[in-house]
């Protein structure tokens, strides 16, 4: 089997594409798209390595679910809806249970959130893959990580930590048969949720968001970064899932929510008369999210933790870095 | 130095950005775009893998400016203007001095299409680079692989078989120090044009065009299966270089012309009746491209080889394909 058969049996579909915002799809030198008036285009770009960021016998469908999940979350953080992604997939060779099952994730993913595989790679060469993802952003909107303001409340999506864990647990088994918590925390890394709805719903209320790919400290500080400001946070407030709970100690399990990465929950900013509207929302729509702390003075990029009520240190290690 | 300081260092430019088409480039967890009234957008994704596509000790500058190149040359292939380009980059190591000769070839030929680099991601691996380049195209017009019609004439941009003997002399030197004729050569594989202004002036003549990148037959085929008819290609009009000639026999020259790929050159239709109008803007644009052959019946996908007015047969192996 040739590339051209190996694209055409693995990620061409037969169903009639009913998309006006898609001209041309695989199958050209390019896609040819459009994007809609009034809206601005969002685009991002992954790469996942194996053996750096995920393991070599990892199940190939959750593989190509998580590839296209971290992209999304990453317009999700922008307020964006999801329209289209590349694929460029580097293969040690054309293993069929291996592309079949990673065509099921990958489809799975992308009619999940209603988004459209418009070109990419294939290439032979050490397993890896870089999706790009891009969606639409009505125009003057948007969430940005320079927009956050003196005395804004900050917020996270949902529980912290548990994709750590999740990779602990798949590092270190503690058993040869996981118990649902242990379960339920290796889903949670293997398969994260990118907050698409969430996202789109936040236009209305705040200008700021990141999603938590490195770990919640390392990525507040890219918005304290760019937003010249600092902040305090109640380690009190971190939510943690009942799972870590019991899987870990505190202590751990904290350690976790403020530095594991690949949570992919959104951590944004509400101002401060916002709240009650945006509390509101959520309740109505049955959505939960965490106020963590707020932001402090216009300065410095400084994160203190609070611990009913004192300042406790920073871990020493804030987050995961390349080349580091 | 970690991941950011990388990017910082050696793919964040501190020139202001003139560009009313992107609102937020390298920096958050998107870039941010607006493609103008009245166009559509060109994506176009391209990797390249070390040991694959380009050898360890390549100069990463000429890595740099080929990665782009090519993908630039897709662009072209659909009519469309490059505007924006993200960069996936896998590196085995941070060596400071192989990213500083690859931001300078990256920015170098960045600046001589007047593209920006807008996102990307950088991770640790084995080498490998993917681009994600896009582009406009006006409404209503673009080249596209499905338009050629029977009757329509086929030409060629530029000379062919070139980067193929390049290759070939990069891996078999015939001697220590290259003459003129085999600079050129090597030039011509490390350094492809992508035929941007060409692309763009084909919008008013042809509707049909693809690049040449796994060989002229190879990328003929894709035009043919996708329109759904047959050529004929009279070898005697294939433009040879006079480096390729002068350091080849005529059969191995004709060879690496129709099998050779990477010589990036368009290969387009132009219909009977606007030849003369495309030859005389040839002309007064002082651009030379050469007439081919012609497609011929509406069926078979057949290439049919002319020699003085004979069919002769085809090569056997007829372009590049990985996972054969």
């Amino acid at each position: 089997m040739g590339e051209f058969d190996l694209i055409k049996q693995y990620f061409t579909r037969n169903k009639r594409l009913d998309r006006s915002d898609i001209l041309l799809a695989i199958g050209d030198d390019c896609a040819v798209t459009q994007v809609p008036t009034h809206h601005r285009l969002a685009i991002t770009t992954d790469t996942l390595v194996c053996d750096t960021h995920f393991l070599a016998d990892i199940c190939p469908a959750d593989l190509a679910y998580k590839a296209i999940a971290v992209n999304l979350s990453d317009l999700a953080a922008m307020g964006a809806t999801p329209r289209w992604v590349s694929l460029a997939l580097t293969l040690p060779k054309c293993d069929h249970h291996w592309l079949s099952l990673f065509s099921q994730g990958l489809f799975q993913i992308l009619d999940e959130y209603d988004v459209e595989l418009i070109g990419g790679d294939t290439t032979k060469g050490h397993l890896s893959l870089t999706i790009t993802a891009q969606g639409f952003i009505p125009q003057q909107q948007g969430l940005f990580r320079h927009q956050a303001k003196v005395n804004d409340l900050i917020y996270v999506s949902g529980y912290l930590g548990d994709s750590a864990a999740g990779l602990d647990l798949l590092l270190n088994p503690k058993s040869s048969e996981c118990n649902s918590a242990q379960h339920y925390l290796l889903q949670r890394h293997l398969k994260p949720t990118p907050r698409i709805a969430l996202g789109k719903l936040l236009l209305d209320y705040s200008q700021c968001a990141i999603d938590i790919s490195d770990g919640l400290l390392a990525d507040l500080s890219h918005i304290l970064n760019r937003s010249q400001c600092s902040t305090e946070i109640e380690v009190d407030k971190l939510p943690l899932s009942q799972a870590i709970q019991t899987e870990y100690s505190h202590s751990k399990a904290l350690n976790f929510a403020l530095t594991g990465g690949e949570d992919y929950e959104l951590c944004f900013t509400i101002p401060e008369n916002r709240q009650t509207d945006f509390e509101n929302m959520l309740k109505a729509k049955q959505l939960n999210c965490y106020c963590i702390g707020k932001i402090t003075s216009q300065s410095a990029e400084n994160i203190r933790l609070l611990h009913q009520g004192k300042t406790i240190p920073l871990p020493k290690q804030i987050g995961f870095d390349h080349f580091r």
